[in-house]
């Protein structure tokens, strides 16, 4: 939100794209991401207890082989700008043509569709950038039997950690099936949450310093920027609680008893991350007020130094523009002690201004 | 809201239409839209898998015809004022009084009935204009077997989008019966939607540069009449997520299972836009904070230009006072560079200010 | 609210009236009105298809007839202070007394109660009197076989428009039976709702002009009487829809199906109330906001005004201050052009400040 | 809240109370109130539809004779300081210990438990003292057959009234049962919950006044004790709806279906005053808001006063200071009309400064 | 919050922490706390009717025949941090992983997890420690058959009560199974957190006194910090009331009907203290508001101070200024009592400006 230029960029690529979907066929598959012009790229992890490949492959023939044999296959689609051949292969795994739309829909809300024969949901996966900045990738998910569909328009995931557990068979998950792919897919994901929530909690606590030590202008507009940030990313995040709760409920024989006890735990994670989001919204709007109060603060100190400059000099100022006066007839200019008598009344009163002021304990 | 008069017009109208309406008994066919004395045309689209017609006609017994014939017709009564005509058009479908009543109703909230025969729906069609300002239609429809009526106030609508894809034959429509017709009137209209929120991103973004850049007492007004603009926005649109939930819901057989599908699809739009709707809200309430943060704040500068000239000379205009009174015996006058050593006081005194000043952060 | 001593009287009444309830057993009829030493009076319309009659009578055999004949009767009790007449009616109708103690009390909140013979429910009659004031008024109605007894205070009510229909035969209300009466009466009572709802967007509106154009203090105050006024309303009518919902959902056969359908109408303008009154609400709490932000840019303006002139004039006076000193040697003072070259300096000075304030956009 | 020491006080006794439970056992009886020492008084009345008698006693075994006689008996005991008298009594009339414990436990909030051969209820009595302070004790109900067991720390109370109607046979309560008694008892706490919010009504009547009229620092104080009285009145009455609603829905058979119409009637009441506490919060808030824009505006007054008096005179010091200058060579001086002049030029800056500020209805 | 370097490393190790758990298996028992290097230690308490005892060991195998023995065991593992070991107890105990791995994260929010021979929970201890410091300590419960496994990071706890009312036998619980120890250990920690209530209630008070008597800018810094601290137990407090009630609810056999009695009494005081909590934030909220109104009635006063003095004193050096003026020709210098004429002028605006502003009840 810094630089005001790339922004409203992005607003006209957004009403581009709005456009761009009004007056089409529902069902249309019309990717509506920025990474036009991209290759769809497939790679299969496929496993089992003893067995562990990587593939990668352009033949929906050969992908669909994986499908078929036993060993657990998680297919990672990466790039959605190629609509065809995400079309053809989506055919070939006889999905939806809907679910295919939202899978290269990179707008599409966190959701989750259950079929017969596969579940399918959407989320965000959001992370930090190189830059520190937050990120968030569309990721669409199919669990079918003995295997796991991921679409996405990056390389770069926050799976690797689990890519690498699979290879070197660490934890439970090389002995057990699909549906645990997919829930510790989406444990990574949230797992990757909380160090969003961690970025914005470390934003706060510098804002807060900011704001009691020396606000600035800026500061409000900073403030202002993560309110939004929250905003955004709790949108992102708080429909992922319904997503696990439908797969917890489903009574599709897809998602295994076992598992849901692990779904349950994500479960908790959601509620935990809600509850944080909630917490560092309402610090948010705290700052807020703080930072008014620190202007109402500032204002109240500046106003007291002008008025205690004011209140002990204009009337002394007016002293001596008495004695300034040309009348011919003024008896005291010709005491002798005049001018010391005057310095002596002016003193006196600069003195009870001050004890004045410090009793109102404006010094 | 930015020309007073009109607005007083309006609610005058209201008012008015208001009364209208007051001692009549209920079911009575009343117009209220602004649009009077329109004569009612009738435009019908009748397609079905290998044929495609438009015909326009006034006749009620030919209009009914349609109803009859094995392809799905789509009929569009277009201009509500002539209370007359659609009364009698309402009869020979055998439409609930009720129902008519609403149909013409051009302030009716969106609303669902389903009776046995056919399910009516109200709902608020919402586009910008040519001078890019909201303008919000009353549309209704009545699904019946093999046939959609639809009552708009105008011709010019959101469906051109759809009746090219029934005329090029593109996407599934022509395929399919009255039902998905209806849900594809449904998309059109909320496909719509989302240009408007765009329109409404815009705005916000735009006025967030005005509230930062150069904040004028008009920024105020413009971010309360956006505040209002999204107030009611969100009041025709909300009702609408319902409605879609009562079509997903409801038993009738008239709403195929399949159509059920697409309509879910509608219904992750709806929770889209209100989401987008809540979020849009909170941020133009942020704007308003933002926009009095940076009263303050000039507020505070303003301060302290007043504060920063006012306590460097008030002090030593008071010197200078002190020199220019007119005692007979004032020593400093006599010495030869007491003039100087005045000079001398005053520069230093000035000096001071401007360290004390520096410290405090103002300068 | 515009007069102080009135309002004082009220909470004195109030006050009364709620320690005349202290110490009472449950169920006794007590009047808890202003308009006390009213002797009732009731009107009876009686109607059916092809007859219409209007009878007056006090005579509590008589109107039991009423209740008996195999018409439609509407029987309206006017004026409620003559609680052992209103008693004496209630053990004739055989009603329990806790509903009699409910009739009589105007200060009961909107509800329903079903008995099995019969229907109590209780609202407000709220419409604008002839000075343009909201007056609400207490209403009562008893639905039984055949018969609907309506309790009000004073004769002049919002049911005449239905008094007519009735009389000229116009609408469905001749051919319907006792149930419609009541739909019908709720109906011109809801009705009159929406004309109260204009009457506050037009305050609104008033308001809003008064707030962007001149805005006074009395501002504030009006600003304020404006939302308790939306507030009463809400009060009065938020229940209302309840009781309508109740009146669709009861299975007592007193009510038939097919008003049911009518009453669900109704539902929908309680419904559209409702989220009227609630936007009222927001944009009165905007209206505050947006006063706030005046008073707050008036001050900057007034702020800046002072600092510009003081800003300008104190250095000034000082270089004047200076130049009146009397020492005996200020060589600028014997200077040919010392006077003028003073006057240039000045000159120059407040050239720059106008630069400097004109740079801030102060001017 | 008006005087501090006290309330230090009363901080320190709860934490003492706090302290004084922890680590005991639950269900340990326990005083928790402010009144120790006291010894229990039973004062029983008994009457049915033909006889009426009061009794005094301390004797365990002759009030549980009460309990067996077949007449209706209000058994009323007054101190809750005395556990091991309480703790006796509960123990003779079979009473869990844990009801006990709620029964002394004066911090108790309302609730209500279900037994099988009786009810147990605690809420609190809110009534004006003699100086028209809030009072709130702690009363506990058993409900059993034939019997009412009263629980209260002092014998003034709400309930004279009720005694009134039991001795002179006034009303229905003599000819109806135990489980009438505790409706009649809970209906003269419910009706003073009414006369406590006239009270907050008035004191919110005065106060806006006050803010109108006069605000000075003091009434911002008076307005936050308001909103703190609301809050904890709201408090103590709030959980009664849920009570009442308990007894309605209760299918134990010590609460008759007659009586369940009468506390139909209560839960109406109880609805109306959450209404009014609802309302009364809202108000509170706006006259907040109400007292902060009269400070503004008055800051605005003060501010005006302040920039017309230094810009008016201000620029006439500066001409003043101008012609005090003591140049050798000043040819204004030495005109004939220069001082003339010069007063003509100052009246004229003095009266284009006044329609200046008329101008800007500053003035 | 006094400090901020603490606060930075805080945030530096939950990143940390954040991090530790990501790409890690779930289910891997993990400690997240700050005392690693810390090893378990095991106390056992057993007792029935006739015995108690204590045993202290590391030996899972002597542990798990207290699991065994016919009489209540309270096994409480002191010190989380050694995972391996905890790990091995777990499955010895044969818990499921995850419970192991919610028993040792330090950072679990509250939650009960049911299973057929074990119920589970987690909550937080609240408590001040010797600097009157809010301390939160992670405790976990598992109930078996006789047995209630407790883990906790510290030794010193809030449960001293407890012991020792089993080790005198003060009180039921050494006549009652697992279950009610179960219920008396959650009692002595929901005790305590009134503790802490009325610690944020005293500390309300004292900034209550502050705002009123003596705002300073660190008071609203102290308003935050405490709204802050309210937010985070009413976080840690929140979820136990669900915790509480899901053990109500439960049909599992290891929770008996009669302990549910006492359970229902733990409800009321969750409830009690929840409500405490919405009361205490609203009080929060209405400190700042003070703070601000005082804030604001300060700068009037200030405002005020320099009004008086500046619209007293400006118009007089005024006057003194129009006789300073050199003009040749001015007659008033020449009067001989002009000097005093000027002083009596000056006087009696002196007092219709004290008047004035008498008026305008500034003074």
């Amino acid at each position: 939100m810094s630089k005001k230029k790339p922004n409203h960029k992005v607003t006209h690529r957004k009403q581009q794209r709005a456009n761009k979907k009004i007056g089409k066929a529902p069902g249309t598959v019309t990717y509506l991401g920025f990474r036009e012009g991209q290759k769809s790229k497939v790679i299969i992890i496929e496993y089992d207890d003893n067995a562990f490949q990587v593939h990668q492959t352009d033949d929906v023939e050969k992908i669909l082989d994986f499908k078929k044999s036993p060993s657990t296959s998680w297919i990672n689609v990466v790039g959605l700008s190629d609509e065809a051949y995400i079309e053809t292969l989506g055919k070939a795994f006889e999905l939806n043509p809907l679910i295919i739309e939202d899978a290269v829909n990179t707008s599409q809300r966190p959701k989750i569709d259950e079929y017969e024969d596969y579940i399918f949901c959407v989320l965000k996966m959001i992370y930090l950038d190189a830059n520190n900045e937050l990120v968030s990738e569309h990721v669409a998910f199919v669990l079918m039997e003995r295997t796991v569909i991921v679409f996405q328009e990056l390389q770069e995931d926050v799976f690797n950690g689990l890519r690498e557990r699979i290879q070197t068979k660490s934890g439970r998950i090389r002995s057990r099936g699909a549906d645990y792919l997919l829930f510790a897919l989406l444990d990574a994901i949230i797992d990757n949450y909380f160090v969003v929530l961690e970025n914005i909690n470390a934003k706060i606590e510098l804002l807060e310093e900011e704001v009691y030590d020396n606000p600035k202008p800026e500061t409000a507009r900073k403030i202002q920027d993560l309110k939004k940030e929250v905003l955004r990313v709790r949108r992102r995040i708080f429909p992922v609680k319904e997503l696990i709760n439908r797969l917890i409920d489903t009574e599709n024989p897809l998602i295994t008893k076992d598992t849901k006890l692990f779904l349950k735990d994500l479960m908790d994670h959601c509620l935990e991350i809600n509850e944080s989001l909630q917490i560092y919204r309402e610090m948010s709007m705290s700052l807020l007020e703080m930072y008014m109060s620190n202007v109402s603060n500032k204002m109240n100190e500046v106003m007291k130094v002008l008025t205690i400059m004011a209140s002990i000099f204009i009337p002394l100022t007016f002293i001596a523009g008495i004695y300034g006066m040309n009348f011919s007839y003024m008896p005291e200019l010709q005491w002798k002690y005049g001018y010391f008598a005057v310095w002596g009344v002016m003193l006196t009163l600069f003195i009870a201004m001050l004890i004045f002021f410090k009793k109102k304990r404006w010094l």
